[in-house]
């Protein structure tokens, strides 16, 4: 298993270097990621190329038998570029160009940036395709991070029409298909259609969507640039890109597509918060993360130390970051390299701490990574190989993402944290759930979830109906099936496409904003709802809750309708945990699928390798807990046999099982 | 009486309007407003015009006995005109240029504007000043809407600087007024007078007061330049506007100087708000409208369904839009026009709601327009002429409103909610009241109220004193007459031209912050205030309340003055509803006025026609009331007689009484 | 004494000047200052200078034996001068040109504004300088007010390159220093670095510092080029400038260096505040002044009305002017002038009452500021040069504060606050403070405080040590010692310089947001901490308190070590108040300085003339106290002699004791 961390030998004097990499030695590693900041070390000036500080390093790293990973160094263009190329810094919203000084401040479609990506990665690969050191390449870095994601500048704006013209051919289609009629809208010549710059009220919903897709496909393209030029001139190595998902204009199925697997930048916290995110959310992240090949994943960088910019805030407790390796690895991580070796003196991320602190000295972190490395060597390849199923199917496009995004319609609404809401009472019973970005193949699943899923596409609609015939059971919620993939509204009555199978109909419908809430009744106990409340009328289901506040108050507000073999569940508004949780409990019951039942962040994994099964069992709080065990399983160095399992604040552990 | 709906045939197939029509005809509707976005579809390019989606539409409408209201499209130049002459785009305070893709993103005194307007309006005038079908005209769309109410562009600098010229004649003129001594910066050419961008510190507050009129009056002069064209060409088609009320820079009064009549686009609720406006809001914005011209007015956009852009909200109650109608003809309206006939299915304006909904399926409010129909044919047009008289008069002038927004003086200061609160206790006890922007033909009133009126004319002092000396009773608040129309301080002890009438002088002030708050004693009782206390020295007056707080406390913050045959009320704080409500019986006492006390949020308006006399009884809550009614009336059929009214909630009945 | 106002002829009808004139002496008033804004008012066009306004002015004050200080007009360049040249306006962090309107726009670097500032402080300075009623000059007006402290034009990235180019001599010195090795932003030509205007991310950390180090030189270098044109010329004349603090970008000690003496502006409560600061900033913002070039200052601006541009906000209670000036008095100034004369009727400042409100009326401020003239006569001269000795030395610096703005590390970190926070326990026991600039001289002192000295030169840590060696007592805080003086952290163990001197090593440490908080346990009692939490392991220190919460409870939070003859203390945390002054009070029996306890909110000065002994009470609350002295003093007027003392609301009260 590749266990490694992110280093920049650029940072610190050549005297320094083998006492680095000895004490990565030390520690078990076998992998690290350098270089993709590098630009200014490679080319100082424009056209002089200079490979030999990453060659020594390289050198001296490949001595040690540690591997190496380059990563290409586009997102920080050198000054000297900058200052001949002042048009490669992004145009914003407000028409502003960026300025030189931090990172990620190029515009995709800038065709001077493009030539100069072409030629230092060329440089790069031809220097390096044949370093037996060398074994992958990550092109540039965490794409669409701080904003970088949309650009407004003349380039763009002629790009966009051009590929406004790609998709819709004529001027006239482009106008129906939009709705430019509305507010006189209506193109007359392609170089008419703007970027949606600021403006009074709000642009064209159509146009905001597909300057989205646009803005997205830039970024895809650029990235595919670059692999092209790699994969031409390489033979084993491999290419990946380091993720994050933050909400951007970013697709990451379509960034995946080109990539041989999936790297992900995993920050449970960062500056400035005073805690980590929930760990339902790191869990849907690595989910999504393997969702977008359906295929292991690797962690690029994974944090161990505080982190910040301007902003520190949370130390990771003792133990911490071993736990959240182990979820990655339950997950469907199958490599991990931590961020970063060593804290930087200089520079914006001097508070983003390493395995070691500015003074270079071996503590607290230190002693954690040898630790994980000897259990991760006690557990094997077995367990680094072994596998998870889902019976459950959780449906999540960007399309969807940013139609949101475009109209959130209610000032409660957050599209992750509604998306979340969902998945939790899954996360909550530790059963596995697939994140998928494809509506194909169901019949693998039991349960199919599609969470306000606004933007559907008529082409779906046999394949989900087809999978509910056969006995599936389909979720749905508020504001299921509202619009078409333009971001048009239907013409028919909600929830369009899914009224027959839901068997209800939406007559009316209520956004609620921050601070309101309404209530249901679901066996004879209430309930909080809030973001939203639809009006359904039963047209062949039956209600499993009703309203309880507003004119509305005794209507159905989540309905089950049989259809075929399955059962189709409609969920009218947002209601509170318990209730999705005893919801579920209804819908599981007539499922193959078992709940475990833990402490509120207490998580267990279930995996299957070749020789053995293996239970992960993370606690994400600061208190106590014991657990039971249904079986009996061993500690992974096989000396113990264990029923029950005493957790410690932050505890991550693995115990194995003879198959 | 016409009862209408706004329609929008281009975003529709042809196919389909018939249908919409005669489901109109179904509900009633005598007269539907077209067009006011209209313009690509009736210039696709430059110079050609096409008339024949709205010929066609007309002739329809017309066959179907449905008249017609036309707009002028100027909201929404088309992207043609804007590619053609960017430079129409409006210029922000921060110096940046409005973006094309929403609208009303022109600038009125842009002369390219300016020639293309006078070329389409023209052209539709031409085109329709004989159809019969045709009624009138609507100018443009909300003017002022959007933050589209200022322009720092390089034209209106040049356009300000010519109306300071033609105001001012000198420049001396204008540095002695302005006191442009301080922090040096008198001009010695016109050209350097700047528009008031973004700056350091603030503006000098003359010269925002000057641009804010000017603002203004290029609004009111591109209104006229429409109506001098279109009134040239008609014989006897009306031409209106239809306004809004929402702070913004825009002199209602002026603007209304030039239309036959009013109209207003009623929205008691919008997109992102958890709940209506308050009732004396929408009851203070309809008495505004009157007051403009003194006469009844239309509602060209009166709301039925949910509202928003990106955010949506509250879904009116059953009933509530009827209850919203009945009250804006209670308060002078003599036409309805409900917005919109159907929610649009594309654009930005996708989640405002109609009459029907995306579906185009007859639904609940399809069947209230209908009833609301029904009732108002019953009430026939005795109900719909009738009249109410008002012995109170509320002064309200913009450029008051303008100089409390350059200087709010406390941060807990806001101009419209200390108006309202001024005006909430006539309306909690059901007296009518008459918002006027003259301070002439006082005799008819038996009350006169100057709230917060800040900015004084030296000119009306006389015509107040008479009106007080022949028995008025006069109503000040704190802050009046500390300026004169140039936003120049007295240099009188305050209040200023009123010290003498009130028989007080005010020789210190305290502004109160958010949060922050004193109390009075009035009968001895305590309240709290608010906002300001004015420090009060009796010079003639008798003290009503003392403050209770601070080292003034004892000091008088209340007074009444015995001044001829009148009295002068003077409230140096901004106190809370009740101590403002029995602080108004003491002053009703004395006058022929009689309180309707009903529940909070209960409206009970009289009116007067000429066969009958009409009660109408609105519940603005959710809960139910029952109301006993001093006399005896009779419900609008005729049929029953009452002399108690159950209201629903958000119930709105007419009842009536022979003469 | 000098006892003055600041005053506005220009403002005024020249029938006027004399009433005012009369009234100043009748106040006793023997200085005012004049003309700091009044370029348009010396020069109305180009070159036509006339000075006749301020010579008649100037005469008239002469006859009645007032003096007079001058203003340089310049921070308010005149529109014709911004009309010819707009480039003297500023540029903003966004890229967006400042506009003429406020004051303080110009660009310190401009050589267009700086060869008119040549001018016309030359034309005044010929004018004037052998006036007899003129006795110094003020140079311009509050500099680096209103965000003007910092400007990204063309010119002063130009400006930028040449001070950096002086600095670092070579750029391969400059990167090696920055770390551009950082994010790929090494230079390799001067014109590439930019100014740092916004950007993703942020910019390089030592860049910025560079950055404020250079703007705050730019206005240094801008008042002295005033100041070497006025000296040139005058013969007794002073030079002075009006400061403030307010955190912006500018290094008083550097813009002290060039004055004869400080002054100071002294507003406790400004626009839109509810109530004044804390009396305890008042008193370190005169400690500051006086540290500034360790001597008496004046103030230049001491509020006696409510103040305030578009807000206005608490009025100063009765007796609270002269409860600040006697405070003023106190900590070191020698000068009071009060501003200003009376509220101006129109500009910007119009609700900046005066002495005198619009209306020109002598009432309660004016009978005020008599009584104050009064008593400081009975004081005498002997009063205002009498001295105070402090055995407690603050240090402060500038460069530290702008890295703490740079990166404040928690949200809940504010530099202000937290200094204060350490100086407050000693305002609290009435124990004097001289805050230092320098770290020299120490030998005077009994007790040395580092706050938050994140940045830290090499070159101070033998001055320390000896200081501690010798026996002094040396206060340290959490983040001490983290960086060098180009804001690159340090590779030692924190706290890197002070490890051995504080006797413990840190090695992690914790970030607290905003509601976040640690405790502590000092003898036995819970305290509550916030900010930051250093881990300590103890390397020869012991422990004075635990922290009680989190993984790192019972561990070192605040520590203790002897080192030569004295102590260090150790505070890794942010404390509560009451913790502070427990801890003050166990490091304080180790000196000779007693504390004199007072209710909160009370303060007692002692200061020591030729003849007397004197001591004032300041009581800064709305209640009153009887306070015991411990010795017997007379009342100022040397008619009562006084062993208690009975302090009215908002009192200060001067006694006195022969020596």
């Amino acid at each position: 298993m590749y266990f490694g961390v992110d280093y920049y030998p650029e940072h610190w004097p050549e005297e320094r270097w083998e006492t680095d990499i000895k004490m990565m030695k030390e520690l078990g590693i076998n992998v690290v990621r350098i270089a993709e900041f590098g630009w200014s070390v490679i080319e100082p000036k424009e056209g002089q190329y200079n490979f030999s500080l990453y060659d020594k390093v390289i050198d001296l790293l490949h001595q040690y038998d540690i591997d190496v990973i380059l990563g290409t160094p586009t997102a920080t263009p050198p000054a000297w570029l900058i200052e001949k190329h002042p048009n490669i810094l992004q145009i914003n919203k407000q028409g502003q160009r960026n300025n030189f000084g931090g990172r990620r401040h190029y515009c995709f479609n800038n065709l001077n940036y493009q030539r100069y990506t072409h030629k230092i990665v060329t440089q790069m690969v031809e220097h390096y395709n044949d370093n037996e050191a060398v074994i992958g390449w990550q092109i540039d870095n965490e794409f669409g991070h701080e904003a970088s994601d949309k650009c407004y500048c003349d380039d763009c704006q002629k790009e966009f029409q051009n590929w406004l013209k790609e998709k819709y051919s004529t001027l006239e289609n482009l106008n129906q298909t939009w709705g430019t009629v509305f507010w006189s809208q209506s193109y007359n010549s392609w170089d008419q259609i703007p970027t949606p710059k600021e403006t009074w009220t709000a642009h064209n919903p159509s146009l905001l969507l597909d300057f989205y897709r646009f803005s997205s496909d830039s970024i895809v393209d650029y990235q595919k640039m670059q692999v092209d030029i790699i994969r031409e001139k390489v033979a084993e190595q491999w290419i990946t890109h380091n993720l994050i998902f933050t909400g951007h204009t970013l697709n990451l199925d379509n960034l995946a597509r080109d990539l041989d697997f999936v790297s992900f930048d995993n920050y449970p916290v960062w500056g400035g918060l005073a805690k980590p995110v929930n760990p339902e959310t790191t869990a849907f992240n690595h989910d999504l993360m393997y969702g977008l090949k359906n295929q292991p994943f690797w962690i690029m960088e994974e944090l161990i130390g505080a982190q910040g910019w301007d902003q520190i805030g949370y130390l990771p407790r003792p133990n911490q970051a071993k736990m959240w390796t182990y979820q990655a690895l339950g997950h469907g991580a199958e490599a991990i390299i931590f961020f970063r070796w060593r804290a930087c003196r200089f520079g914006t991320e001097q508070f983003c701490h390493g395995i070691l602190d500015h003074d270079g000295k071996p503590k607290r972190k230190y002693k954690e990574i040898k630790e994980i490395k000897e259990e991760l060597d006690l557990a094997g390849d077995d367990f680094t190989n072994s596998t998870r199923k889902a019976k459950v199917a959780l449906y999540h496009s960007y399309d969807n993402m940013w139609a949101w995004q475009i109209q959130p319609q209610s000032s409660a609404f957050d599209y992750r944290e509604e998306v979340e809401k969902i998945y939790r009472p899954f996360f909550n019973k530790n059963i596995n759930v697939n994140v998928i970005s494809q509506l194909s193949n169901l019949e693998q699943y039991e349960i199919l979830v599609l969470p306000i899923l606004f933007l559907v596409n008529s082409d779906w609609i046999k394949e989900i109906e087809s999978f509910v015939t056969n006995g599936g059971k389909l979720v749905l919620t508020y504001r299921n099936g509202v619009k078409d993939e333009n971001n048009i509204v239907t013409d028919k009555t909600l929830p369009g496409f899914f009224s027959e199978l839901a068997g209800i109909e939406i007559n009316e419908y209520e956004s609620l904003q921050v601070n309101q809430q309404n209530s249901v009744v679901f066996e004879n106990k209430e309930y909080d709802t809030r973001v939203w409340s639809d009006l359904i009328t039963l047209t062949g289901a039956k209600s499993l809750a009703e309203y309880n506040q507003n004119f509305y108050a005794g209507t159905p507000a989540i309905t089950e309708n049989k259809y075929g073999q399955g059962e189709v569940y409609y969920i009218g508004c947002s209601p509170d945990d318990k209730l999705l949780s005893y919801l579920y409990e209804r819908i599981l019951i007539k499922t193959s699928l078992n709940a475990i039942e833990t402490e509120k962040g207490v998580e267990i994994i279930k995996k299957t390798g070749e020789k053995n099964n293996y239970l992960i069992a993370l606690n994400h709080n600061s208190q106590s807990y014991k657990i039971n065990l249904s079986k009996t399983y061993k500690t992974i160095d096989g000396k113990q046999a264990k029923t029950e399992l005493q957790l410690q604040p932050f505890d991550g552990i693995i115990l194995k099982q003879d198959i």
